[in-house]
């Protein structure tokens, strides 16, 4: 299993829609709040690793919204580390609301230089799944 | 085959991300204003139907980022129904800059009235897709 | 003097324009962030208004923009009630980060109901501005 | 007078806040597209002025919110350079929807070279408002 954060985000007046929903959108950029913020507990800063020319970008995003979330609703979302090849890792997330699900997500970000070539993730960001080298890992 | 349109989007400064390039989340409203633009070409008007009660929501979501947008390009965004029940339209996407596939996409989003809860389709805005009556589609 | 509280807000990947900076646009959003958890502080929910039929709208902003925010930095936000009357409140708000002043602003909200139509503010949000039925108040 | 220009900016979905209402801090994104289309009617292109190193960033920015902008609503936008010293423009906007005025604003952008410190305005962007030369302008 990966390493797996549950924080917490509040949904702002702006990021509601005119039905008075979080936007779908939003959603993909709370997901990026997770990542970043599971990075940061695994000892990493985003922002130092853009400073040194690693970047990651999404190449990509899926998710499936089961219940609407609202303004001012206190969210809970876990990420998880689901997969890591050598240049990209799969994350997965849940949004809850009081318990309630409301969203579940998979992205894959890749890890590129500054000139936007694929590169191989650094090692203190942790090791390619093990799992993924074995022959009966049918998924994808 | 589904209706079809293909509009000009050109990405705003405010929509760049710190790399640069068009954010991720925001394909997804442009995919938006694609399906209101493509359904103001069949007759109907979004803002109109939200007036009358009727709603659509983002029930699925899914894109692969090819290659990344950069401020002030010039995206052609061609929105088109791949397929339609009697309460929700799955649409696909496609977004190009300078005949360069950026990205594509694809998303199902639900009728439903002022309580959330699902309604059928208004007939105004087409049949549901015939090809979804056979007995031996086992998607979705 | 008013009510006055300072929260800190991270600043967002996908807050950021392409120059690394957090775009003038959202300070407005923070500005908003600011005003909605004084008034929690103060023991109103903004959401709960809302429900009940009151709601604020911005009727007048500005803002100083002196230092530039990066992605990730941690910002304090001070929000500050400045002037209330019957139907109108106004704010004040300095922004920093690690002890610099990024930016000072000032906006002035309306209440309004249902309709649009200004209404009075509920006394249970607090007392005009007393200062201001004095006639040698020579502010603004 | 200044160089001025009106285009139309349709209110997306996703800019409308939970009232149904265009979220005030959108006006100062469709600002900077306005500032952005004037400049290029003028014959420059910021994404080009950026690439050479030439950037602009907002120092201040003041708006009135008159009457509320709605989802899918057409608004027109004036943008208008107001004054131009050697290393600021001040430019004011009008917004209006079928007539009616929403909002009136102004801001500053001031001219900074890669490294954000301040730098004259390159002189193809205009020259500097010979009436600011006047010493009877004690404005500012």
């Amino acid at each position: 299993m990966g390493a797996e954060q549950t924080i917490k985000i509040r949904v702002r007046y702006s990021e509601a829609d005119a039905m008075g929903y979080l936007h779908h959108s939003r959603y993909f950029q709370y997901f990026e709040i997770g990542r970043v913020e599971l990075l940061r507990t695994l000892g990493a800063s985003y922002a130092d690793l853009e400073r040194s020319g690693i970047f990651f970008v999404v190449v990509k995003a899926e998710c499936r919204f089961k219940a609407p979330a609202k303004y001012d609703d206190e969210l809970e979302l876990t990420t998880r580390i689901e997969r890591q090849t050598h240049v990209a890792i799969e994350h997965a997330y849940e949004v809850k609301c009081n318990g309630t699900l409301l969203a579940t997500a998979t992205t894959t970000i890749a890890c590129v230089g500054r000139d936007g070539a694929l590169r191989g993730i650094p090692p203190e960001l942790g090791e390619p799944d093990s799992r993924k080298s074995g022959s009966t890992n049918g998924h994808e």
